[in-house]
């Protein structure tokens, strides 16, 4: 359990931090099947790229986008990078305000992954900068410890400052959010032997929107047989059982109301199990949809199987396989 | 995964079954707490014996219950403990006709455990009448495909053929039961760091009230934090960590309607986690409440406390202390 309020300060003062860092955060699937708003998990690849660098301006600039088309704000204010550093400086000052008088950052972000995909984008770039900056001030809070910021940026994206893409971003895994008040998050184990086909349909799809079209009640029988099935998917998790996991992602709920929205899903999806997954459902919100694999062989076949079903209906698609992500965002250039 | 249609026999040659068998099953926690309907788990104690003889009358004949005060059928018709019996001599009948020509059984009950309390006591002799059935067959089954001969008990019992009590007093641990159609049972582990106490206030409560109570529909806002729960139980039953599991039993849907069929309840749950359990509920669908606790010390004190609760308001009560029963029913005599 991250208490909000019990964050310590721990500076190795023998070490000077780096003065520039570049960190790789990985894509993430949140709403995983039945367990929809409570778990994610991340992708070894693909990812955003931070590189950012300590300055003493007390402002925090990002510098260049890479890869986003240009469809993302420089402006720090607006920017999920800029707001979740923003809010890990105001959290430092609260506890220690004369530790960094002064300090600023300058920001470089490479889009690795596609924006509005459903595939946590905002989330990487987020904890990419949020890991970053610490990094750069001497590492004084743990990973689990940043997840609060992370969700601030989560806030500017997607209007709640929502845990399912950041937390596993940051702690990789599979990450289960069991209370927001208090923030109650849980580290559940990568499960080894599972293989991930993911395949981002070129569609777009507002987070905003999808949330809209779910309805407010839903019946007692329903909500059983789903958290009988959430209950199962984490008792796969533990046991590494990809067939329990992928019968376990049987949504009841979200998915009927979702899958209208994303052209051709549920086409992609009966390819993807007839080739062989032991489980399908959207990444998200969608468009992506992910689907569990038993080995890399199959989840490639898997991946291509979805991205020619989508495009027997004209819709370009991109397909990547992964394994589940162990670790999280990792420093990847410190000088 | 068990499924209907895959039974084998497995009869061992060598070996002459024995002609008089005797198995205690144990008292069985279902509805835990947030996971209503999904997961039951088994105590070491209290819980039934059946002493079972096979005749060559073809006939199951109930000859005698003690500790019933006289409330369970004799017919053995309309007994959980026969009509399980002879569902599974009809499925075996079915797979060889020849193997089981004339075969009946004479069966003692002993109930160690109070009726129509939510612990699971039709279960417990239905549980031991089967596994004692099938020893004096040769085991011709397996703990697991004795499963959906013992959920017809239930049906006669209660209605509908549940699983949550059978399944975790046949295969001990706690059970998961992800769905019934196909029937897909899990055995999570027993957490041996966790101790339960239990208490059983002199009520009754018949299940057919206490499901009535229950609204049809809720929001899916409870449900997702339900299933939030409900994935954070299951992570500390595989962590064997009291506290998470302690405080995933929060259940936001179907305690508060329940709630108030038990007087008392309420007080005795506070009274509980003021004793220092890491989370308390109704016991199936109640009377009974269970606490979870972090040491056998601490399960004895908060028993007393809840026993205690209950008195001040003149309801006797019995309490019990136990660890998660690891192995379901076991056969204690055999000759």
């Amino acid at each position: 359990m991250f208490s909000r309020t019990s964050y310590g300060l721990r500076v190795n003062v023998n070490t000077l931090p780096p003065s520039i860092v570049s960190v790789f955060a990985p894509a993430t699937v949140a709403n995983v099947g039945s367990a929809f708003d409570v778990l994610g998990f991340a992708l070894e690849s693909p990812g955003d790229t931070v590189t950012a660098r300590r300055t003493e301006s007390n402002n925090i600039i990002v510098t260049k986008i890479t890869g986003d088309e240009g469809r993302l704000p420089l402006d720090a204010e607006k920017n999920t990078a800029g707001v979740s550093i923003r809010a890990l400086l105001r959290h430092l000052a609260s506890t220690d305000p004369n530790r960094y008088p002064s300090v600023g950052f300058e920001l470089e972000l490479t889009k690795g992954l596609p924006i509005g995909s459903g595939l946590g984008s905002s989330s990487a770039s987020t904890v990419a900068a949020v890991v970053a900056a610490n990094e750069l001030l001497g590492c004084p809070l743990t990973r689990a410890e940043l997840l609060p910021f992370a969700m601030e940026g989560e806030r500017i994206a997607c209007g709640a400052a929502h845990a399912d893409n950041v937390a596993p971003c940051l702690l990789g895994g599979f990450a289960l959010i069991r209370s927001y008040d208090p923030l109650d998050v849980i580290s559940l184990p990568s499960p080894a032997s599972v293989w991930v086909a993911v395949v981002s349909p070129h569609l777009e799809l507002k987070t905003f929107d999808a949330r809209r079209v779910l309805r407010r009640n839903v019946s007692l029988e329903a909500a059983v047989a789903q958290w009988g099935n959430v209950a199962a998917l984490v008792a796969g998790i533990y046991q590494d059982d990809v067939a329990l996991m992928g019968r376990s992602l049987e949504d009841r709920i979200i998915e009927p109301e979702r899958a209208e929205l994303v052209p051709g899903y549920l086409t992609a999806k009966a390819a993807a199990l007839q080739a062989g997954a032991a489980g399908c459902s959207l990444s998200g919100s969608g468009p992506s949809l992910f689907a569990l694999c038993a080995s890399e062989e199959l989840a490639r076949a898997v991946s291509v199987t979805i991205v020619k079903s989508f495009g027997a209906l004209g819709i370009t698609a991109t397909g990547y396989t992964s394994r589940v992500n162990a670790t999280g965002a990792v420093v990847i250039k410190r000088s």
